[in-house]
């Protein structure tokens, strides 16, 4: 890979957020050529993807001594490094990749601390391989994310009256207390910057995107934004506060009805508010981001100032009982709340939990994008079928197929995150990003797994299927089929109101555990309305999560199987919340879960020895239900294949 | 009931702890009448439970005008009262029943305010009858125990300059704050008392139980108490600690290998202990507990002082960090260490892990107690199945039966717990306990449900079994076997280290919750050695609880379903987890639970058209289990009608 500045330019699309130990997964050679702001619904021409290897040690060979000199300059012994950009992004902007700058490292977790004499780049169990190709070791010594910390290295290694600076605006509050404790116990001191030294430093560093924004039309969204603001400012009256801060941009997005194109993988507005108690805000957002369209949709209840005049509307806070929330807001802005005399009052971000309980339009959205991107994914098992049992197709090829059939779709306007194409080996890593230095065929009697998305202005889509090239052995059918008896289990459960996703997760797990296997990522995930492919505040996972499942509420369901140098295995459908039919005789209300995601699950790799006769019911129910919605998109061979894979185990067509 | 002092002096065995949103449990009309402190093995012949109605109105009547003039005595304008002792404990000993003295009330948990011209009773939703008929409304105003609670009360009912007294002995440090912050609020204050009110106003008060403590002895504990003291003791040191504040009477019994027989149902040696992190202690104990056996046993590492002068070895901690667990210790603890200028540090109680995990010898000890147990209930289960069968024994009569039959294996110390002997309607109140007022009879067509167990040297028991009276209907039989298919999945679940009970609560439930039902309780709770009957940190349970599953862990498996004015079926069975056997080809170690109740489930109620041939499997393993077990133990009828309970419902005979 050459250092060229203008290959940062591009903007990374960060991957499968809390796949693995809750964390960022890997991006490994993977970016986006082209700016998503389109509106019209024109079938896209250009490759959404490319495959180049990017990253390497090269970056922190370079960059070091011009970051160094700049923090002499700023007088500073040391800086703090973060992952984390501004507003939090899942996908960073060319602009915030600070720590790849610095580095060379392009995980989607990690930190480094700069001193002037040495270095350190901190990553997880997760990356403890990538940070030695991509990080020079003569440049930084290597320590551990989430055990040691940059808490812990600054206790064991600052230096007495060594002043390390570090951006308020890239850390959370939290995290910095912790900094602190440890700077103060080493004797050392912290200082934030106003301005980052590595935006100093960076030669050629990209402008920040300037994206436009435009309204989400209310027939998608379901509730006008004045109707929704002032249902969320009557629950900050109500706890007690003046005004949140809201400050993630997917909040912002969901909140104002607004959809932008700053980001990859996610159409979000970055930008900042201040949500009154009343329903009326404040949205600090660039100018030059907004159309005349846009401030008509706003209003005269919305009061738009410029980004840069954020800590301003802080500021005048003063004396306001003011509800902020530590996992998404930053040190800054509750240092800036604090210093202007603000009561804090620390609570989630206020419309986190109503965005994830997405109303009918949001729900029927979903329902036409998932039929729509199930036609698409359709065509391609079709080609995996046949094209692609030759052996010599590679996932590179497979992913820009994929990729082109999604874009046939008219109304696509972005993948909802890079697409995990993995053959064989490959597959057995769950955060598998291909490069053109990864890549591998799909060859005769392995096994294939694709995970992938869509964005539509209708709904977001995340699907995963596991598909044999060649014939699958008995061992493959047998773990595909464990995985398959959990994906069931997580589908037909009912549950009573109160459930939470981690009460749920072991229902996806218990079959494969009493075999002797599990797998090391969550179960589900939320998922956004156009938005986000990953959201809280609900989860399905192992780590406790206080948050109750409720109506509308859409998650993944993505158990899996990953046998080390040989293949992986998961099947992903995305799901909501749904009151339950009632069963006769029961004596309780119930919830369940209904399918969005129309795709068949490979018939080949199912054992049907294994399956109870109820999981059998399931399958050919999902499947009539695959085919009755996608035969009409279908036509020709596609379609036969699809009648094909979706024919009944268990007695007749239905 | 009389309101006879002398009926006070009994000790009252409490519920079933936890089987309700986590609290504890009513104790309607049950009383113990002897003295649980013999140390021979020889068959007990009187009778440990009686029936009689107790608490009531009359109670607040006639103690009120005590307590008001002992309160204007003490110069206080009102006191709290909570359930709570000075112990913690989930049984009180007759002189700790404050509550009940000053109320009637005699629900497992609850408090009361009394102010010079007001009073209010407090209880949780499973009490909201039965405070009506034992505390009365002239005098009490009843309010909500865990919305509104002691602190919401005050802050809506004191006045300005009110002092309200408490007992800091009786309440959590984290309780105290919240009631002194809402005092606060109302211009009040609270002042913590050194006598308490009630005590000085307490005619006949009984006088607290001075009971023999004896060495357990190793074999059945497994691990010296030397030995232990200094693992416990080197954990507090790692974990930053010059000493632990151990108050929990059942994590003193454990450390020093100590039983004793203060309260019933559980071996407790009231006392107190400071630990030091080279595993040096010292015991605060009344030295009219203590025998020359026990002194020699304990040795001279630890050193025995009055428990009166537990405040002083407090007070002599100056300047040491102290580990201490607000869940466990009172405020007074809190305030007595933070007045000595101790640092403290709030962890859990450093025995309570330890604890759980029971040793080999425990384990096999458990094994040995459950088949002498086992066959105690079988004979019961075969007095069910012949002479109840008639229609006229009523649920009294039942428990007297099991009782008796309990008391011939000459290694019984004491019941476990009140039993729960709940004919037709009344089984569907979980926590019944029956007394004369509410007794019924074993009626035909009619449910039987029994929950019970003993205290052996050797471990302590918990089994729950439902009974058919006359032919089960069909619906019976359907209840039954889904609480039954969660009880399987419970007992059949693998699953890898660092799994909780929380994530395995869902199991049990799952098939009642897909046919529209649930149970309102946990699932499972810890079960002590010849200790508690409930028992942490481990719990199966909706409620997140962090603590995973270790091997040696003893918990009950008890799905229930609950028919309001019709019948309650539960089945349970305790089972300790331990190394799961590896399956051919599975890639991770497992854990799985091991069964250790031994007695039939009752195959008239098994609808085996419901079942798995998995789920089937595993009742036929289960039930030769039980009758290779328990059927040398037995002769005659209950021998014959074991080998037909156990039949197989597959094949052959094992």
């Amino acid at each position: 890979m050459r250092l060229s500045p203008a290959l940062l330019k591009v903007r990374f699309c960060k991957a499968h957020l809390q796949k693995m130990h809750g964390g960022r997964t890997a991006v490994t050679g993977f970016r986006l050529i082209r700016t998503l702001a389109a509106t019209s619904f024109q079938p896209m021409t250009q490759q959404i993807q490319n495959f180049e290897v990017k990253g390497g040690p090269q970056f922190g060979r370079a960059h070091l001594p011009l970051l160094r000199a700049a923090l002499s300059a700023a007088g500073l012994d040391g800086f703090i490094i973060p992952h984390e950009d501004e507003y939090n992004n899942e996908y960073l902007p060319a602009n915030a990749e600070r720590l790849m700058w610095a580095t060379g490292f392009t995980g989607s977790a990690g930190a480094a601390i700069v001193m002037s004499d040495r270095a350190a780049a901190f990553v997880d169990g997760r990356y403890t391989e990538q940070v030695k190709s991509q990080v020079d070791p003569e440049l930084f010594e290597y320590a551990d994310l989430v055990e040691f910390g940059i808490a812990g290295w600054i206790r064991a290694n600052a230096k007495p009256r060594e002043v390390i600076g570090y951006d308020p605006r890239l850390h959370s509050p939290d995290a910095m207390a912790k900094i602190e404790a440890a700077a103060k116990k080493a004797g050392a001191s912290l200082k934030a910057v106003d301005v980052n030294p590595i935006d100093t430093a960076w030669e050629d560093r990209p402008t920040p995107p300037r994206a436009k924004v435009h309204p989400h039309p209310l027939e998608l969204a379901g509730e006008d934004h004045s109707e929704k603001r002032r249902r969320i400012g009557a629950d900050v009256e109500e706890d007690g506060a003046d005004a949140a801060i809201i400050t993630e941009p997917a909040s912002i997005a969901w909140l104002f009805n607004l959809r932008g194109g700053d980001v990859s993988c996610t159409p979000l507005p970055l930008s900042a508010a201040i949500l009154e108690k009343d329903g009326r805000a404040t949205l600090f957002i660039e100018d030059e981001k907004l159309t005349d369209e846009t401030r008509g949709h706003l209003g005269n209840e919305v009061a738009l100032r410029p980004e840069t005049e954020f800590g301003d509307g802080l500021k005048a806070l003063t004396g306001k009982t003011v509800r902020v929330d530590p996992a998404t807001s930053s040190a800054w802005v509750f240092q800036t709340l604090d210093g202007a005399g603000a009561e804090l009052q620390r609570k989630p971000d206020p419309v986190a939990l109503p965005k994830a309980c997405k109303n009918s339009a949001e729900i029927e959205g979903s329902k036409k994008a998932h039929i729509r991107d199930g036609a698409a994914l359709v065509r391609f098992l079709h080609w995996l079928d046949t094209d692609a049992q030759s052996g010599d197709v590679d996932e590179i090829a497979a992913a820009i197929q994929l990729e082109t059939f999604r874009k046939q779709t008219p109304e696509l306007k972005d993948i909802s995150f890079e697409t995990i194409s993995a053959a064989g080996p490959n597959g057995a890593f769950p955060h598998y990003r291909v490069n053109t230095a990864s890549t591998r065929r799909l060859e005769r009697g392995s096994l294939y797994l694709v995970d992938s998305g869509g964005q539509y202005p209708d709904g977001t889509t995340d699907v995963t299927r596991t598909v044999p090239i060649g014939d699958p052995t008995a061992e493959m059918r047998r773990h595909f089929t464990l995985v398959l008896k959990g994906h069931i289990a997580l589908s037909q459960i009912r549950f009573p109101e109160g459930t939470t996703g981690s009460a749920l997760d072991v229902l996806a797990r218990a079959p494969l555990w009493n075999e002797g296997f599990d797998y090391d990522h969550g179960t589900g995930h939320g998922v956004g309305s156009y938005l986000g492919v990953h959201e809280g505040p609900q989860r399905i996972s192992k780590a406790p999560n206080a948050i109750a499942l409720k109506p509308g509420m859409i998650v993944s369901n993505e158990p899996g199987y990953y046998k080390v140098g040989d293949y992986g295995i998961r099947i992903e459908n995305l799901q909501f919340v749904t009151d339950a039919a009632p069963v006769p005789g029961g004596d309780r209300k119930m919830l369940g879960f209904e399918a969005l995601t129309m795709a068949p699950i490979h018939r080949a790799l199912v054992d049907t020895t294994l399956l109870s006769g109820a999981e059998l019911q399931w399958l050919d129910a999902y499947h009539a239900d695959v085919k009755a919605k996608l035969l009409p998109l279908l036509d020709g061979d596609v379609a036969d294949w699809l009648v094909k894979a979706c024919e009944p185990f268990q007695g007749a067509t239905p």
